[in-house]
């Protein structure tokens, strides 16, 4: 079962806005066995989506549009789509009340027309509930295909989704199992890895498919495969994974969770292990803290952070010796050490993790050159650290400074 | 002039990875008077990557592929290309030079056969130098068309956009002027918005488009026009703002920066008033520092954070009054505003924003409502706060929690 998403929306074409709709909706489609074929993100053109659609009916059997269902000027998905099916709008007395009901309870002021005209739909398509919003979504069936047309706005794409188009996918397609595991790689090159597991990849039976997937000093490795045994399928991936781990034992880090995070490994870890964690940041800002607070249930082992991103505040708040920063430059070992060793007293948990560096684009409080970053983790018994250069792009030294932090916590709470 | 971007990676069509590359792509395009006509994602597969490049031809005139340049068996695009052009792959002695040096810079041992490959390119293309990485850029003109295939790591890629591709763009065709202007507006829905400025809307001229992007009670209005003459495309969007701004201005908050962030108009603000400023996050886990210092020049304005995620970090290290804490809640004005007010001495700073608050799915340590959330901001001469709910989804609650804060803040600094 195949299918296509279609985005539309002109912020989409002029890079304002990054499309992640599309990214959620192929993962939940591949948890029900649909394969999503091409994504396809166009603007907000009456042309173009007819076009588009003609396009995906001929490739696909599923069809997910998202944007274009607002209630302004510029929104025109849906009555493009009634024109692609040589159809009429029609208000429907369901949506309608669903749109008051929202309205009632998030407004609270008298009704718009433009809202009231949101429960118009193509005569030929069932509405699906938009429980957060006045769009709703819609579904039409021709022959065996299926179109879906849903609001561009994430957390209502997403709640649509998740409750109305997978359950109606699910009942309508007996659809194959899919399955992706992602290993995760550490401290070695994309070239290297493949030298070293050659003859494993050449081995690999034709239905399972594997890709490198490198991101700043942090690789992914994933194996897809596809079957109608569930059963079959998970023992012969289980199988492939077990003779590839003794190949890379040095790097192997984790099969990532299902979630796609690290940070969600090493929660888990340290939940099992009864510890906690503090970190302090500099360079990184509040991203490594992010990291972990994204994600529910962070509460249980994450205390919380600092970012003392400026000099003066690791003196104040951090009480790093003024003395050692003269004599060892802020971005030091002695100065990232100091605070996670202080982070972690002042937090009282069994880890602090401390990051201090420069990510440019011009060097900062200390003379280190752009890109250095230097690592320190403190323990109950012990403080280390580590110095790397990450480069000279900005973004590129945050993200790498923070997957390196993270290898570094999994390497060390995974030893013990 | 209009372009075409393929993005190419089984991972985007799992939705392992989100397509970052082509907003990035896009918006450089549009700089240079580039219109993006759509952005397709499909997977290594030969025949989707010939069909994608066929369709993408007749559309338009420039079309840019990312991904599947690497060294190893599931990276086809540059074979595929060549297939595509009738032409075989030959050696580039200059391609060879650049993967040898970066090479010995980055990895130091040997270099590998797969890597050595990498400097095989089609004959009739031209090489864009990789400046960050070994897989090469390619360049290949047909008619008046130009096919260009990019590396899809995100800060490889990057370089290669603005040191090659953009400049070389530039050089070859002549480019109508594109300009997007997007204000910002806060605490009105999308369709009461829309009502209230119906008539300047409808006497729009033709060739400036309006577009609305709601957000998380963040609300952004876009002006797009196109043509020939800067000088009066600008004039021309700058009258239609002037005449705007009147129509909203209980809602208005500035015209967002070209970078695309109300954090960077707060930034500027700040310096201009030479004033700082130091965040203390409970709910918001970090995001809202790292809101600040993602951009460069942060630490000019910002001196710092705390994330006191635990109740007992809120009192260790914030000095909250626990006796508050059991009266009041750990979410309650009297802790936000607590919190706000300790972060601003502790940090020596004129500003601090504090968020407490529930972000789900769970109660946590209060018996708040989950999406409840307190904001508070302290001055120098005052501190005050807002209780907000903000739902039931987690990353809603931290996305809408940030935004209000950073509303708020905007609001306190422009009015003095």
């Amino acid at each position: 079962m195949l299918a296509e998403i279609i985005t539309i929306g002109d912020e989409l074409l002029i890079g304002q806005v990054i499309d992640t709709n599309s990214a959620f909706i192929a993962k939940q489609l591949n948890k029900i066995g649909v394969s999503v074929y091409q994504i396809t993100s166009i603007q907000d053109d009456k042309q173009q989506i007819l076009e588009a659609l003609k396009a995906a009916e001929r490739r696909v059997d599923i069809i997910i549009c998202t944007g274009g269902l607002g209630p302004t000027k510029d929104d025109i998905t849906k009555k493009t789509i009634a024109e692609y099916f040589n159809d009429i709008l029609v208000k429907s007395d369901v949506v309608l009340k669903n749109i008051e009901d929202i309205w009632k309870q998030h407004v609270g002021t008298k009704l718009l027309q433009v809202n009231k005209d949101q429960a118009l739909i193509p005569s030929k398509s069932h509405p699906l509930r938009n429980k957060l919003g006045t769009a709703p979504g819609i579904w039409i069936e021709k022959s065996e295909k299926v179109f879906i047309s849903l609001p561009g706005v994430p957390y209502e794409m997403k709640a649509l989704i998740d409750d109305e188009v997978i359950p109606k996918l699910k009942t309508k397609y007996k659809c194959p199992f899919i399955l992706h595991k992602t290993m995760l790689v550490y401290g070695i090159g994309e070239s290297a890895l493949a030298a070293k597991i050659e003859d494993w990849e050449n081995n690999l039976p034709k239905h399972i498919k594997l890709a490198y997937l490198p991101n700043l000093g942090k690789m992914r490795l994933r194996l897809s495969a596809k079957g109608n045994s569930e059963a079959l399928i998970k023992r012969e991936v289980a199988e492939q994974i077990n003779k590839l781990i003794p190949l890379i034992k040095e790097e192997y880090a984790g099969v990532e969770d299902e979630d796609g995070a690290v940070e969600v490994i090493i929660a888990k870890q340290l939940l099992q292990l009864g510890c906690t964690l503090a970190v302090a940041e500099s360079c990184t800002g509040g991203a490594l803290a992010q990291c972990f607070t994204q994600h529910s249930g962070a509460s249980a082992i994450f205390k919380g952070g600092l970012v003392t991103y400026a000099t003066q505040s690791k003196i104040d708040i951090l009480k790093v010796s003024k003395l050692d920063i003269e004599k060892y430059s802020v971005v030091s070992s002695s100065v990232a050490e100091a605070m996670a060793a202080q982070t972690r007293r002042m937090f009282k948990t069994d880890y602090a993790i401390a990051t201090t560096g420069n990510a440019g684009p011009e060097k900062g409080d200390s003379n280190a050159e752009v890109g250095t970053v230097v690592i320190a983790i403190a323990t109950k018994t012990k403080v280390y650290s580590q110095e790397f250069n990450f480069g000279n792009s900005r973004l590129k030294v945050i993200t790498k400074a923070i997957n390196k932090a993270l290898e570094m916590l999994l390497k060390e709470i995974f030893k013990n």
